[in-house]
């Protein structure tokens, strides 16, 4: 096994950089976080991530690893008895894991990203539909894989906690820009109690952004790289 | 772990179908095959792959698992010690063949399939050369993943292997449909031995199809489905 540091690329309201140092988190493994600027970038980004050129790179000695899900399983395989572990032991548990992991990255937040970069109020509401019917599927998968215990790992925040809750901060900044409510006690009634419950943990309060500065960030990228004219 | 017969639902040009019967072939497992209609969804499919409503899916007893990523990972964690290791064991190397396959699903295959798709010679030069680079940085993952062996596994067919190889047929058929050269051996000397390997194994010569008739199966789509009107 590889010794050596590690340090994370990253931007600071990715989705994707935001689970990874959850896991960390939740391992207890330090690192040092280096923060890009996704308008300029680095030459260390270029270096060492030349295919995508793109965030979040683990740099872990002399290997460098990126794609997020990517990166979370490398942390699990290489990391197995450092903290709890990250997908599930069980083969089919750890399929149904990578399933929905799979999705919220393909549907959901195509869906309610989707919805901030409507510039018609069709495009929105289309958007808003999507992201309500894929918010329901992850309602059904949560009882599935969380049998009816607190988190989809089970007793503990895992795999696809962190994929969905890497997601929470853009939800609820979303809702406040666009007005649509997303997260529906009356729809998702499970999920709703997921949310509260994985916000409670450290693991979320030590990595998930501030809504407030989210809202910000998506209401500047809706002028300045989305088009969309009608942002209030 | 779950006794019980194993069933495929597929169709038969798929690539991410053939993955997952080369898997299966390499792995020793025998299994019954159910061809889908793709245009026609079987009550089985829909039954069994509600949320995507498409194949490949691996029917295991009472289990359903969707997506050939996520099947060929489930193989490989429900039968490791049958047959050959899909994935390689070192955590990095799993890491790197991770990436990669999922470079060749977002990248690649949309490539090469968007040469077939191109409605103008604009879009069709765009897209070789798309797939050109794409094959280039893959000759470039062979020689790092396989590390001067036969395979991107090593000595045997793996993960990576089978995520690349069961698009050889689409390629080929690609560049008999288009009359662009793709997998061109001063571009890529190192993949072009590795196709050679490859399709003289077993496991392809079990698996692939003959690439006359996913030709004819790919200018039918041309015209059926892309309007892709001056194919010859």
């Amino acid at each position: 096994m590889v010794q050596g540091e590690i340090k994370l690329l990253g931007t600071w309201p990715s989705p994707s950089v935001i689970r990874v140092k959850m896991i960390l988190d939740q391992k207890g493994l330090s690192y040092e976080y280096i923060e890009q600027d996704i308008l300029n970038k680095s030459e260390l980004l270029l270096k060492h991530n030349p295919i995508y050129k793109k965030v979040p790179v683990l740099i872990h000695g002399d290997r460098d690893i990126c794609e997020s899900l990517v990166i979370l399983q490398y942390i699990d395989d290489n990391w197995p008895k450092t903290g709890p572990r990250v997908l599930p032991v069980d083969p089919y548990e750890r399929a149904i894991a990578r399933f929905w992991a799979g999705y919220i990255d393909d549907k959901l937040l195509s869906s309610f990203v989707g919805i901030l970069k409507s510039t018609t109020e069709e495009a929105k509401a289309e958007k808003i539909a999507d992201t309500h019917a894929a918010l329901e599927l992850l309602e059904g998968a949560f009882k599935k894989c969380s049998a009816g215990k607190d988190f989809f790992g089970g007793d503990i925040i895992g795999y696809l906690d962190v994929t969905l809750g890497s997601c929470l901060a853009w939800i609820k900044a979303t809702e406040r820009i666009s007005g649509a409510k997303l997260l529906d006690e009356t729809k998702v009634p499970l999920l709703m109690e997921w949310v509260k419950r994985f916000l409670a943990t450290d693991c979320a309060k030590n990595t998930l952004p501030d809504v407030v500065r989210v809202e910000q960030y998506g209401r500047e990228l809706q002028v300045t790289r989305w088009n969309v004219v009608s942002a209030k």
